[in-house]
């Protein structure tokens, strides 16, 4: 049997067949076309999805399910979408709709579930029964692994792990709270401290390197710079890295996964991060003496939506 | 089938057969006697346990496991406590050590997880696939379970919930890190709290309740002023609060269960810390529009330690 996935993200949906060891067989997309409303985005899933599976020469029979990730959250109880804020969705019937354009079962969940989903069975954390992904990226985003299977609670809205509070009373979030950490491990905060150090020392590199257009500084710029040995850079990053170590800390005492593998923008760093953060985690976990989870880069990047979201219905 | 749980604390150990259900048969307890080592600890506890199936009546053929709740972490890969720090145990092989008085087969978890378990067997958790007990003690400990069992992570140390940092660079805590949730959400916390009221304040209601002397400040006193309307006690009890509610919140995104359990000594005071905690909380969660974890105090108090540690064979 084969799986649909389909990866609905603000700009393109991205749909492969993929084989149950998490394969895709063939992949396609279209761009997403929110403002039309989610009836018309829906039927073009649902069209991209039929048209995968007729290029690669199967028939609808063989897919045992088709899986969607997006950005939103999903209650599996109703069978809809209650928000998906870059979509502009609220309380959306996505289970109902899916139906008038195919039979096959229709499993919907969160993108960064969906991604951590696809890691644990053809990435990094394969063959572990608990495992945790986070996309580092305008916000954080969680996919909880447990027992081999995705875990979003008994309401669906476990694995909100961006939302944990880690600084009473610090940042304003967009959630209406303070202090949540994709406020301080998001690529979005290391550009708001780049901002704010140029704003207050026009000589910095980083200043210079947007030509002092502080608008134009991305988290890029900050970690390149780092990079190079720029010290004030440098010390951002570090800054930046001790907030990420402190929600993993919270990750660890939580979750204790076996891996924590790390994807979104700011894991384009590589290496560099990967180290920093190897270099000052064991300092900050609970129980220093004893194992705690691998710190890993994610490894299925660009497929993960694609594979995760398929392999929903598995 | 009938099961045995042993409460391991600091001052005693109890230790009782229980039925399927989570009943107790027949319970008794003795003195822990810690300093005389673990190995006769241990000894106690398999006379107890051996003791109390000969008072009920029934054998030890009838008994189907021993579980043992202990204020310390397990390894159940090498069957060995690597801390216990209210009985001074390091590295001890509990495993070895039961296997000298019984053959029954032994499980051992920490004493927050135990409860947590008992909670969800016979307790307000009952029937909840995910449930969440927490003690609000000199700390601040968890016991997570999912699916219907006990979460205990890849290396035995998830539901360290009380280290989750909530304030960075916040308060010292006793592991080495600043700013952990049980710094504020502890009834320790409390304390702390109405001591720093009454150095700076020697006119309270709460310096004057224990004659001046700040040492002999306990939670309840502050509770207790609180609940008669003592403006002072009142604000300080409306910080712990906060800062209960803080945590309650990251529970509730990360593990998303149906059922929050409040115990420990803070829990005592009842309907006043429930109904404030209600009061609170919905305005704090992330998904405001969701149904999210009903918040109860706990059931079974002073028995959980023995039906949940009886439970883990089950």
């Amino acid at each position: 049997m084969y799986y649909i996935g389909i990866d609905l993200g603000g700009t393109g949906i991205k749909a492969g067949i993929v084989d149950e060891q998490g394969n895709i067989i063939l992949k396609d997309s279209c761009p997403t076309g929110a403002e039309r409303g989610y009836g018309a985005v829906i039927q073009d899933m649902a069209n991209l999805a039929i048209s995968v599976v007729e290029k690669s020469g199967h028939r609808m029979s063989e897919i045992k399910a088709i899986g969607i990730g997006l950005p939103g959250v999903m209650d599996s109880r109703t069978g809809r979408v209650p928000f998906c804020t870059n979509l502009g969705w609220h309380d959306v019937p996505i289970i109902q709709e899916m139906a008038k354009y195919t039979d096959r079962p229709v499993y919907v969940d969160n993108d960064a579930t969906v991604a951590g989903l696809a890691e644990s069975v053809a990435g990094v954390s394969a063959g572990c029964a608990n495992s945790l992904f986070i996309t580092l990226g305008t916000g954080v985003g969680g996919g909880v692994i447990i027992g081999g299977k995705v875990f979003s609670g008994s309401h669906g809205v476990a694995s909100e792990i961006g939302h944990m509070v880690v600084v009473a009373d610090g940042e304003p979030c967009t959630c209406g709270m303070r202090g949540c950490w994709e406020r301080y491990a998001s690529a979005t905060a290391l550009i708001r401290e780049g901002r704010k150090l140029c704003a207050d020392n026009p000589d910095t590199a980083l200043a210079k390197a947007v030509d002092g257009d502080l608008k134009a500084i991305t988290a890029k710029h900050v970690i390149d710079l780092a990079k190079q040995g720029d010290p004030d850079c440098a010390a951002l990053f570090d800054r930046y890295v001790y907030f990420l170590c402190l929600g993993l800390r919270n990750m660890v005492s939580l979750y204790d996964p076996e891996v924590i593998a790390l994807g979104g923008g700011v894991s384009h760093a590589g290496e560099f991060l990967l180290n920093a953060v190897r270099a000052k985690l064991p300092g900050m976990v609970f129980y220093k003496d004893m194992p705690f989870a691998r710190v890993e880069l994610a490894k299925l990047t660009n497929d993960a939506g694609i594979i995760g979201a398929a392999m929903l219905g598995r």
